[in-house]
């Protein structure tokens, strides 16, 4: 793997207990540490930091490591509990209603990157906090490349906090009903721009099964999602696409310079980072939880993704 | 304008009533054939065949005429009343839910074309009677390409009929819903080949906001709808992607020969077809009935058109 495909992450590692049509999983692993960082072994090498409880399993953070994402920045509280999470789906899947939320460790969480950690050149600040989006930021020495996500939560609970971590990301990767809470704007091309001017060069708007919509400066990119046979259960579906669209941004060796300096190719790149994410999406919601992630090989996620590829081209 | 770009339509003319979350309208003009022939007129030369009563305003004729669609097709029944239609959307504005239907002067409907309108190379037949679809299938002299649409009525009540139309059209152009239906298969893809297997090599499956899935034997296209501001009425979107289509290809001389002897051509072509559908089926939604339809200029089509063909191209 190329040096610059390393990818460092913050983000939940969870129990989650899930209600769909398709039935229901109880206290399954999930979290969006979980999603992003499987999705994206795929294409690089993960620096994942976290915190779990001692009900953690620690299998499960073996067998992360035996995908290449290193694991030494989870942190183990040996007496507190791992972040728990229930929600339910209704007939739209695109949108999951939280019936709980646990943060148990979760609450007190503030880490601390050690000296290598801080150099990695890739940055993913999944959807946590914004005050520890920016304590990452501000720990982070000197990132190639940084995107993040959010959700209404925060946007309604701690805006000023997120508008000042808008401004230092280059990627907003964010659910189509979040972007039109952050943007107040009703349309999806509105709601895009109007994020843009908060900071992100490049926004990516996940709309579910409508797929996903990329924005970058003037330009749009709009992506379908890959036809799936039956959805069992969405929960993060938009994690695992932001894991492969990160996963194949590093592995191109895709940064802020290359877009400052040949937003052509960045832009053909970032719409096949895009394709990667919405085929990753795919396997992720053919199943309960991390159940089709840790299942799939990379024959079969470079298979969807050409065969994606092959169903958008002119 | 090219002698093989001409489209012969059978489809309805009509008072419909509509409800939708942006309001509702009443006794408005629409049907197929009004929808298809408006859209397709921006491409091609239109025969539009279909029946009316002494209740239809005679100056909608006259603009028909102003567009290059031939309506000496077109019944007038003194003593009879046009077909109405009365229906609603609720939040999924991919579903019209139907209130009432009066057949009218529809109900006695049996074109008989004549010697000019035989010959005509491309025909598109409406959401209409199977048993009528047939007629026009026999009356027609060798036409190069035909297409047609159906519904839930007809392939629960008129199957056989239906099944006989499908084995003679080179296209079915079909809502996401009715191909499931049709094809008793839950997946867009399965459907889709079950339906080829019925006939047509070429299948055109409306998803609404999602855009449309194209079949072309093995190979798929998967286009996005064109992203609107705010849809006031979906009424019609199907019938003027299928004009805009089918506009297209007459206009650029697709045919099943093209399609036998070069299916690559073929598949590079109708792809653009397709997205000129999306854009077109776009301003019909902006509007109650005929309302954009009647007003956009072939500036604003070519213009969405590219803009749509921009955000699709890798």
């Amino acid at each position: 793997m190329k040096p610059h495909a390393e990818i460092l992450t913050v983000g939940s590692l969870a129990f989650d207990s899930i209600r769909s049509p398709a039935g229901e999983a109880e206290r399954i692993l999930g979290g969006s540490g979980n999603y992003f960082s499987l999705a994206a072994s795929f294409f690089a090498k993960i620096q994942l930091v976290g915190i779990v409880g001692n009900d953690f399993p620690s299998d499960h953070l073996k067998h992360l490591g035996t995908r290449g994402i290193d694991t030494a920045g989870v942190q183990i509280v040996k007496d507190g509990k791992t972040f728990h999470w229930a929600g339910e789906y209704n007939e739209n899947l695109n949108e999951a209603k939280t019936l709980s939320t646990s943060l148990n460790v979760f609450e007190h969480f503030n880490p601390k990157l050690t000296t290598a950690q801080k150099s990695v050149p890739n940055l993913f600040l999944a959807n946590i906090d914004p005050i520890l989006q920016e304590s990452l930021l501000d720990q982070a020495t000197d990132p190639r490349w940084v995107a993040c996500d959010t959700m209404n939560f925060w946007i309604s609970g701690k805006r000023a906090e997120l508008d000042r971590v808008l401004k230092r990301v280059d990627l907003l990767s964010i659910n189509e009903g979040e972007a039109y809470l952050l943007s107040k704007k009703k349309t999806l091309i509105q709601a895009a721009r109007a994020i843009q001017a908060m900071g992100p060069r490049v926004v990516v708007i996940k709309r579910g099964e409508y797929g996903a919509s990329l924005f970058v400066d003037q330009d749009i990119f709009l992506a379908p999602a890959y036809p799936v046979d039956h959805v069992i259960d969405p929960t993060g579906a938009g994690d695992s696409f932001a894991g492969a669209m990160m996963g194949y941004l590093a592995e191109a060796g895709v940064d802020r310079k290359l877009l400052k300096e040949d937003p052509k190719k960045f832009f053909s790149l970032i719409k096949r980072a895009v394709i990667a994410g919405c085929a990753m999406a795919s396997f992720t919601v053919e199943d309960f939880g991390l159940g089709r992630l840790m299942k799939i090989t990379k024959d079969e996620v470079v298979h969807r993704q050409s065969r994606l590829l092959e169903m958008v081209t002119l």
